[in-house]
């Protein structure tokens, strides 16, 4: 069984979502201009977690071109989602994309580098989407965690980078560093006190944190 | 990569839970004497869902040696879980390993066939995990779903059959019938308007269902 016969399977037997013309295109645009975004399989469990939770402040770093924020948008009638990208085509892209979706009214996108324009931010956020730089990821989690509701969850993507964080040798050589410096990432929020942290085999690997 | 590296790392990496011994024991059981248990990433996944959710009734259909069973009860504080099994051999068994638990009296074990020992269920749930005989799920979600409280989560283990319910031809032949009833099953589900589902690709397959 190869991975694309499960995506196509899945594909076929979940039933059509809202706007899914639209995230096509989008999918196209990236495997294109080679952006990353986030798995099929990826977006499917992050909709369903919104939707448990029922989580209606949705805070995520990194927009890239606003594949996931839409995909959150959707997973909730009336949630918002406050994004941040600092990468100025990436932003263009994004804002191109927006425009088409009927959630553009409920997905505001921060440009800009998120440490520094940290100060956007009001209030709390149910649930806080981490898949920006991966080598700051332990900075990204100890300074956005704080505007996390406690019981909110914490997802970061990409957290077994294909499976180097824990073969880090089998990365090519100039990855083997940020492999290496993403396993110690996943042991660190693994014992983290404030997070009850599991990683999940999906997509590129998926850790789910719940704020204790 | 292979699964089985996959599984040593998440095994490396997550912090050891209670019970992991015992639970270590169980799974030496279920390869020695062939039976089925869930896979490590199907338990991970279980017990953060009933975190997330804050379940703390839990109904489960195919006990089997308890391994689930004393799963679930771990991952609440409080949680007690009902299981149903019908074969002699397992009963037996699932008792055994679960007076070693410190779960043991939150979990009830009813003896027989569950179609038959339904009026033994009391109250709603919050929680539905359904992982018996395969080619009755159809059956199972209709019988017991209705005791499932609205905004409840069901979770039906082994949907993807090892990627036969795609590709039944791959499958032995004496287990094609099986494999194609399974297919039909996720296509129902999946289309069932009650449930909001989505099969995950952790372990064999786990269908995700929030009861509307």
């Amino acid at each position: 069984m190869t991975t694309d016969q499960l995506q196509a399977y899945l594909r076929e037997v979940h039933p059509r979502i809202n706007e899914d013309e639209l995230l096509q295109e989008m999918e196209r645009h990236a495997t294109e201009h080679h952006v990353p975004i986030i798995d099929l399989e990826s977006a499917r469990f992050l909709q369903q977690l919104i939707a448990l939770k029922g989580a209606t402040r949705i805070l995520e770093l990194g927009t890239a071109i606003g594949y996931s924020a839409i995909t959150m948008a959707l997973a909730s009638a009336d949630g918002t989602v406050t994004t941040f990208e600092r990468d100025e085509t990436r932003i263009r892209d994004a804002r191109t994309f927006l425009q088409k979706s009927a959630t553009k009214e409920r997905i505001e996108l921060i440009e800009g580098d998120a440490f520094e324009r940290i100060e956007q931010l009001q209030g709390s956020y149910d649930f806080l989407f981490v898949d920006a730089s991966k080598g700051h990821n332990i900075r990204f989690v100890e300074t956005f965690s704080p505007y996390l509701k406690r019981g909110g969850l914490m997802v970061v993507d990409n957290v077994l980078f294909k499976g180097w964080t824990y073969e880090p040798s089998e990365a090519p050589k100039r990855l083997q560093p940020l492999a290496k410096k993403m396993a110690s990432f996943n042991k660190w929020l693994l014992l983290h006190p404030q997070f009850q942290t599991t990683i999940h085999p999906i997509g590129d690997g998926m850790a789910v944190a719940i704020k204790q």
